[in-house]
């Protein structure tokens, strides 16, 4: 996964809390999904597809789900019902839209936004496509964007067992950074 | 959502069980999905984008997604590890690569398939898009298809609070079965 492809997403996920929730977020070290790893309580999610495949996950501790939604609601929310998945959703759908732009070279569509709940969930992506995850902090607690990209040559999709992996890891996170 | 829309996605599961797992599926009803409602434990989720966008999830009862690895890849698994998470993936893909295809005139690309596992995980589609859930039983457990499709110039994603609903809601599930 290359370095200009996931510098998009960090540039849309800041745009969309600084301009649609005025969240300032500070960023941390990019890392390496490992692929059991849980997500925070609240995800949303969104396929893309083009001459690039992929997925990408704005998972939420819960308060930051709760906060953001009260601030783009203007009406306090307390739990997690359903405004607050759809404005999740529709937050992973601003972000991954706003990205998609900036990658017009992959001429991707976005699919329709899902939201996935509960306590540990993991969601794990194929074993032969690399995924990133993107933490940041926020005021009201912590952010992860998580993102698989692979050009649609190399995409398999999950292996078959003796497959050869299609993606090549990224050996060194920090270079997205570059 | 159209009659002719579900019904491809069910004979992709159907073939899909019976050629490449040697398991026969018994299907039940189809109803409309109560948005908070848990999957089983372990559920791929692929999205599909074109003149259509939608997503296609395949939610499996724990001993179902170890038969159904065990059975692919002719090795007795006893846990889920990534081989059961690589072969539910597979799965999907295959499932909804076989539905696409006879829905060719939404010239729809598929995203990379995500594997969620976790108990009572939840995973909830915007309220505007009706998402139809076809349950199977199988002979090692419970099997649910989950479906959502919105041709593409009905689908707003998650809707702002003041939106009007972009899909109409399948007054009768039964009709998909037409």
């Amino acid at each position: 996964m290359k370095a200009e492809y996931i510098n998009p997403f960090i540039a849309a996920i800041v745009d969309v809390f600084a301009k649609m929730l005025g969240c300032s977020l500070k960023r941390g070290d990019p890392y390496l999904k490992d692929r059991a790893q849980p997500t925070y309580e609240i995800s949303g999610i969104i396929g893309l597809s083009g001459k690039a495949i992929g997925t990408v996950v704005l998972s939420l501790e819960r308060e930051v789900a709760l906060q953001a939604t009260s601030t783009l609601l203007n009406v306090r929310y307390k739990t997690i019902d359903a405004d607050v998945i759809d404005s999740i959703g529709e937050l992973t759908n601003m972000i991954a839209g706003s990205a998609k732009a900036q990658l017009e070279q992959f001429e991707m569509n976005m699919s329709l936004p899902n939201v996935i709940s509960g306590k540990n969930h993991v969601i794990q992506f194929p074993s032969d496509a690399t995924s990133i995850c993107i933490p940041f902090d926020s005021p009201w607690g912590a952010v992860c964007l998580e993102v698989s990209l692979v050009e649609k040559h190399a995409a398999k999709g999950f292996p078959a067992k003796t497959g050869t992996p299609a993606a090549s890891p990224l050996s060194n996170p920090q270079e997205v950074l570059a």
